[in-house]
């Protein structure tokens, strides 16, 4: 198809552009002292249960706010101001994934600042949000014990674009006969070394110990 | 973002030229009597394995094939190959859908005709498969009980762009505690009427209800 080339040039276009307002981005959350985590995932991995965890955990604490991209509804939003923390939701309309630009926009809409930690939860999908620096500081990628162990094989570009790994739903692990070994090796084939932390949303198993770690690399990288 | 409009005129040359060619492959496919059904669905749906069943299940009565797609490797086409029927893979690289122009090539490099069931098995991918057209009469989409209720709120074009809609995992209803009820009326409310499918690839329940319905299918296409 002919028409490939040009599409491809206008992709590094829009892709030189994104990591511009990107990076100006993660100079603002740095001189601002918030800590910016983002979630990448497949369509139900449990983003939305998992962050609803964390942000009950952090707000005892912390001064903390999340932004949610979905394609339609406002339905994430909606489940995770219950926590009483501020929440916004991005609707992309068709778009697959997040950009830095949506990310500023919607933060100069909100007019919110001072947070400790701010999350963002990209729309579920494997393939399109790899490629976009959104001005995290981490990008953690979930992938649940339903979905098979051979995931990072198969999307290997955003795994390799996370900081570490989450396996979700680990209580699921014996009804789906999950093999935690075989995708923990998956996952360090294509990103030797990465943490690997192992939660269940429905036991709340595993999540204090990545709410520890991120404070931990919010300390570090405020220099305290 | 300005260069958001360029971007939207060069995809629409892009679908237009894959509708063509979309056309072009419907037109060969109804005159060599093949019915072709593709899948959609996130990543770790479930899709390849139900797909082994099909094939299996098929394999005995007619001439079937499979073209699946992925962004890298090949192992659903080793897992495909092992029911002994004729399976293609299809590796995008970092494209996040097939594109009727690939079917097409892949085809013609596979040299395969005659075929009675031709099965097209979708990057895993809730967003981006949605406005490419493959050619295909019938298009599955597969949602497991244990991604959650809402994913045809979240994922409506996807949704809409298919002929019917089959749940996977069935046999792990009551540990994930999925709500029937709730994802048929999701579906429902995007798609009036969409025959939904419930299917275990484990305990094999349901796909020989969802074979029929595809033989059924192709009898009527070909006026049988």
């Amino acid at each position: 198809m002919n028409t490939f080339p040009r599409l491809i040039e206008v992709r590094q276009k829009i892709l030189k552009k994104n990591d511009v307002v990107a990076r100006e981005l993660r100079e603002r959350f740095r001189r601002e002292g918030t800590f910016v985590v983002s979630l990448v995932s497949s369509p139900g991995s449990g983003k939305t249960e998992l962050l609803r965890l964390m942000l009950n955990s952090l707000a005892q604490r912390f001064r903390v706010g999340a932004l949610v991209g979905d394609l339609a509804t406002e339905n994430d939003a909606r489940r995770l101001s219950q926590s009483g923390v501020p929440v916004r939701q991005i609707v992309t309309g068709s778009v697959c994934h997040l950009e830095a630009e949506m990310v500023r926009q919607s933060l100069e809409d909100w007019g919110i600042a001072g947070l400790n930690f701010l999350f963002i939860e990209n729309v579920g999908n494997l393939v399109c949000p790899a490629s976009f620096d959104l001005g995290e500081q981490v990008r953690l990628i979930l992938t649940s014990t339903a979905e098979g162990e051979d995931k990072p094989l198969k999307y290997p570009t955003i795994f390799h674009s996370a900081d570490a790994a989450v396996i979700t739903k680990i209580d699921l692990a014996d009804a789906v006969g999950f093999r935690r070994d075989d995708l923990v090796k998956a996952i360090h084939s294509v990103r030797p070394g990465m943490r690997v932390f192992e939660t269940s949303a429905r036991t709340e198993s595993g999540v204090s110990e990545l709410v520890d770690f991120l404070v931990g690399l919010r300390a570090q990288a405020l220099g305290a």
